[in-house]
């Protein structure tokens, strides 16, 4: 497996910002999580003038074995369907995109279709759907690791193009229940609690939801070790995630994590580098239920709190600006001895 | 006093709203609050599609008698200083208008300093402050009716200027102590719930500012009727953000609501003119005591909870990109039917 070389970011440079920003032209803490934001991009840049480069908006798509199943509410066609309105430009993703700045980069980690791959499509798949893990491993051992190879690679190729801010986004019908197991795993929480309505499905099909995942993990015979699980039960589209989260945090970049399924990827990440996670912003708390007591295990507070379930990396693209205010907030306002003010306390 | 023709916004377009929105490319409901946002813009403007228009930030400026009794950690000066720091492009709201394409107008309302106006403020200075309202009358009958019409007049230049969408903001030291008192008329909850730190008093600064504003109300021989209230205790800056509100109501535009001030300010306005509500986006839940409640008194769900308590609508400019997204995502996304979508539920 691939060895990422991820350090936190050195703390030295703490004090400096902390003054910096407590000598802006306002009351002390006066601009809440924009300064807490703030203190984390400066260390992560270790700066106190940081700048967010180039964002950009990786979504990686794939199809699920596990639909099989009867899963999730939406048909297995709607990946490669709502592949199609992203590269037209109709999807959620598309105008938040459009809104803040961001380049959108789709890549095919799994997708069980032939895409058009000359309309700007990343060809990275691994094979065609994950295999269904009701009755075995979704992923092999192989599989496993060329999606970890494959999502930082691309994060690398972000790197060279400029970027220091990327957000991850996924398509991938059914993804709701492999990110409800991991949650499961790499929390311990009950599984019910980490299940939810995914796309939209009623009472009586989240009951069969957990019935079959509970089925799923009652058959489980392997080691339980956590590259294992994340094989074992995870999604093409996630595992690549998962290498593109750790590449970026290698590489020093900003991670935007987005809702449901992404928070359980950098969970699962983080149980292999616990060192990733200082330089993840969580950006947002969904409408998925578990999502609350994901980000609450992880000691992490949300930006948003929209009641957004659409994924494709919409919540972190619709929290960016919040990002940038806090990062102007470090370069644009005046200090209080120079604006010649008061000092409030 | 002058009258205002606000009325709701006609309902009749609600399905055909509600219809657009739940047949755009993502499971129903998977926007969360902004779909709620879109209705609400789509009711104000009556349109499917809507548009934002120009944003301004305006920024209302007084000086308040009542700091006189050691209510308030920041000295009077600050008022006029900060206003300086405006002029200059300094402070908090002058990033995020940068940030946002807000353009920002600086009205002085009755601060207590020469300011330069040839610099760009609007001059619309009432009284050098308002009386100290632990001893008398803050504003006169007179004086209530002058700032009610600037406001409005304000924002008629910004309706001629093709704007569609405000927000309000404020600077005035000392500005919590009468917003307190008006939440605590206007809601019920008693006045020590409504009080908090302003610009950063400890417990015995706030403990010193509740007695000084129960014996103000304890003093208090008046009528009861909401005018009398608003005027007795009122700051030149908030009751010409009054005026403002109900003028931008009555124009059928957007009014992005701040923090606990401006909260205050659209609460005080709907006892007299319930009708304004519907145009108002309450953009943050700040950090100041009180404003949550204030909030729910309101039936207002906040888009933001970032702590935010800085004012000059800092937090209402800081979260237009969410509204902006709103309206966005009713022009940008494509339909189920027209991208060829098998259709979510």
């Amino acid at each position: 497996m691939k060895t990422f070389h991820i350090t936190r970011p050195d703390e030295q440079i703490r004090p400096a910002l902390k003054e910096k920003i407590d000598n802006l032209t306002k009351p002390k803490g006066s601009l809440g999580r924009l300064e807490e934001l703030a203190l984390q991009i400066g260390l992560i840049q270790q700066s106190l003038t940081p700048s967010l480069e180039h964002p950009q908006n990786v979504l990686f798509a794939a199809d699920h074995g596990i639909v099989e199943e009867g899963v999730s509410l939406s048909p297995r066609d709607v990946t490669w369907q709502q592949i199609l309105n992203f590269l037209n430009g109709g999807a959620g993703i598309n105008f938040l995109c459009r809104q803040h700045g961001f380049a959108l980069k789709i890549v095919d980690a799994g997708v069980d279709h032939d895409l058009p791959y000359e309309r700007g499509i990343i060809n990275r798949k691994v094979r065609r759907g994950s295999r269904n893990f009701a009755h075995e491993a979704a992923l092999t051992w192989d599989e496993l690791e060329t999606c970890i190879e494959r999502g930082a690679e691309t994060v690398r190729v972000c790197h060279e193009e400029g970027s220091n801010v990327l957000s991850f986004g996924e398509m991938g019908i059914g993804n709701t229940s492999p990110s409800a197991l991991w949650m499961h795993f790499f929390t311990g929480i009950p599984l019910e609690q980490c299940i939810g309505a995914g796309s939209g499905l009623d009472a009586k099909g989240i009951r069969h939801k957990t019935d079959v995942l509970q089925r799923a993990l009652n058959q489980y015979e392997g080691d339980g070790s956590t590259w294992d699980l994340i094989r074992y039960f995870g999604g093409l589209e996630m595992v690549m995630a998962i290498g593109a989260m750790l590449q970026a945090a290698e590489l020093k970049m900003t991670i935007l994590v987005d809702g449901f399924i992404m928070t359980s990827c950098i969970l699962a990440a983080s149980r292999v580098y616990p060192e990733v996670l200082p330089y993840a912003i969580f950006t947002h708390c969904g409408d998925e239920a578990g999502h609350r007591q994901m980000l609450r295990h992880l000691h992490a507070r949300p930006l948003l709190n929209l009641g957004l379930r659409l994924g494709e990396g919409t919540g972190a693209v619709c929290a960016f600006p919040l990002v940038d205010s806090a990062v102007r907030m470090l370069n644009e306002m005046d200090s209080f001895a120079h604006a010649e003010i008061t000092k409030y306390f």
